[in-house]
């Protein structure tokens, strides 16, 4: 039997339908596959450093910013080909009944490793908690631009997640503008809050915690959990228990757990699902202003195992082929999360 | 320089960059590729009838319902894997602090003809302004259950749009509730009207009439035309003149040219662009109540030339690596629409 089941949320109902679900195993056959060519000569390469536009930030591995040519663990630099760029004219413009205005904003790349790894799993866990300090390094030091309103942190792994280069590396990208997918969660959690006086995404912790059926993992910080209202087979999310809108307050022990589950997701892919494409980014508040206070950041990873086909686009509905406590399940067998 | 450009129904912006743009034919190979197996036996194809459930609607080659056994030119069948079923409860309920209904609603697949075609574009002119007669009668059919609020008529073109049959099908789903993406348009409109006393479509249509760089047909009952804030290369819509919010009340002259243009479109993409995958809608207003009424009906192809990365899915906003002017220019060249 198909279900609906709401997204508390973004008030908006997902469709469960099983009938062409597979066993949460045979996911490892069910990747996206485009045709692939190895990058011919990888700028993101130690080595090719000069391939690439001046870089904006370089740490070593102890995680210290240090100069051009020393030896680096990761470096930050704009994209090449930007979607945004910081130069333009921050100022809308009319065209009839239409309104544009320049890409202004900020479109870089943070490239993991100088070795040519194409998968973030093959980092150690010291590489992935640099990963998250320079995360947050470059959210604080974008933040300084008081027309920067949205700053979103994300990663493409695969070609069949859009990454256009398999060097692995993340991307960060500045807006003058909340985008409306976090504004429906600002809104929605706003409104969840002005009916029960709570937050949502605590509700959504606390519920889990008990309940224990979507729960992959728990520490004293985080939790990982699969949500109710999945719209994607094994969408992931890391949650920070405590209550805060906005990641650039993470603290030094969250930043801590907050890499060990970052590291135990992208393992678990790699290792128990063939390594499939996916996208993850973090969805944190409003950086200029307070309408976020009800907002609780955190993290999603979706998978690239579905199309999304023309009843997807059309209506904004998701249909997910499996249930969430079904590939929960999958996740806690396989050990990884301890 | 890249560009945001406001979507004025949505009230969204998306990204123009065309910093890795390829010029419009290029798009002939830009296409995403997944294996392909043929279908062993077809269960759409004329003789294998009992392979499909039992049919809702037989007509032939005259538009006249035909009986089970008679030949046939479109059958309409319920999905043999269905994401919505008729006879679930239509009753939401409550676990926990998250709400679930039985996934009631209806799910039919359209098949377009007896013989094994794969490209809607293989279809004659007449055989195309038959299917339209086919939605519209489905669509008037089941508006009758009350219960049902929102009807979407839809097809996938090829496996990488979503396509799980290669037979050429459209599918009709109908649904106790009017989806977010539809929602969205409405308020969007009712908004547009709020401020300006007029519909947005309508000023749409008029000033690219005026404007003709985005213009791909215009007859006395539709336009075709890509839109200026464009999501996707290629993104072209089929536009009624008359202001209407739903298409049911569709007049038989627009039948006529609405297949016309419908038909000039599928041929423009299977000729001029090698076949790509895509997936088409049309958007229509609620069935019971009038909460659309400066809503305006059309039609939207969407081609599935690039991934929705992880940009995208976390902010909602779409990076268009064409504009559209560019494309229609490419379109209006090709001879096509006339």
């Amino acid at each position: 039997m198909p279900e609906y089941r709401k997204d508390i949320i973004l008030d908006e109902w997902v469709i469960v339908a099983t009938e062409r679900a597979k066993r949460p195993e045979n996911f490892r056959e069910e990747k996206i596959k485009v045709e692939k060519k190895p990058d011919a000569v990888c700028p993101f390469d130690s080595g090719n450093e000069q391939m690439t536009p001046p870089e904006v930030l370089r740490v070593d591995k102890d995680g210290n910013d240090v100069n051009e040519g020393s030896p680096w663990q990761i470096r930050v630099v704009p994209n090449k080909f930007p979607a945004l760029i910081p130069n333009a004219a921050h100022l809308s413009m009319q065209y009839g009944i239409y309104m544009f205005m320049d890409g202004f904003g900020i479109h870089e790349v943070i490239i993991h490793s100088p070795e040519h790894i194409t998968n973030i799993s093959e980092l150690s866990a010291l590489q992935i908690r640099l990963l998250v300090e320079v995360y947050i390094k470059r959210l604080l030091e974008i933040k300084k631009d008081t027309r920067i309103e949205s700053v979103i942190i994300m990663l493409n792994q695969g070609k069949e997640a859009g990454a256009s280069l398999e060097h692995s590396h993340s991307q960060i990208f500045a807006l003058p503008l909340n985008p409306p997918a976090l504004m429906k969660e600002i809104y929605g959690t706003k409104r969840y809050f002005d009916q029960t006086k709570r937050c949502a995404m605590c509700d959504i912790i606390n519920f889990e915690l008990s309940e224990k059926k979507r729960l992959i993992f728990e520490c004293s910080e985080f939790i990982i959990v699969q949500p109710y209202a999945s719209r994607n087979p094994f969408e992931t999310w890391i949650v920070p228990k405590r209550h805060c809108s906005n990641i650039e307050n993470i603290s030094s022990a969250e930043k801590d757990s907050f890499a060990h589950c970052l590291g135990m997701v992208v393992d678990f892919f790699y290792e128990e699902l063939s390594e499939p494409a996916f996208n993850y980014y973090i969805h944190t508040g409003p950086l200029q202003d307070n309408v976020g206070s009800h907002y609780h950041w955190h993290f999603e990873l979706i998978p690239k195992f579905s199309i999304k086909a023309g009843f997807e686009i059309a209506t904004g509905i998701d249909i997910c082929i499996t249930t969430p406590e079904f590939t929960a399940e999958f996740m806690n067998k396989s050990g990884i999360f301890k």
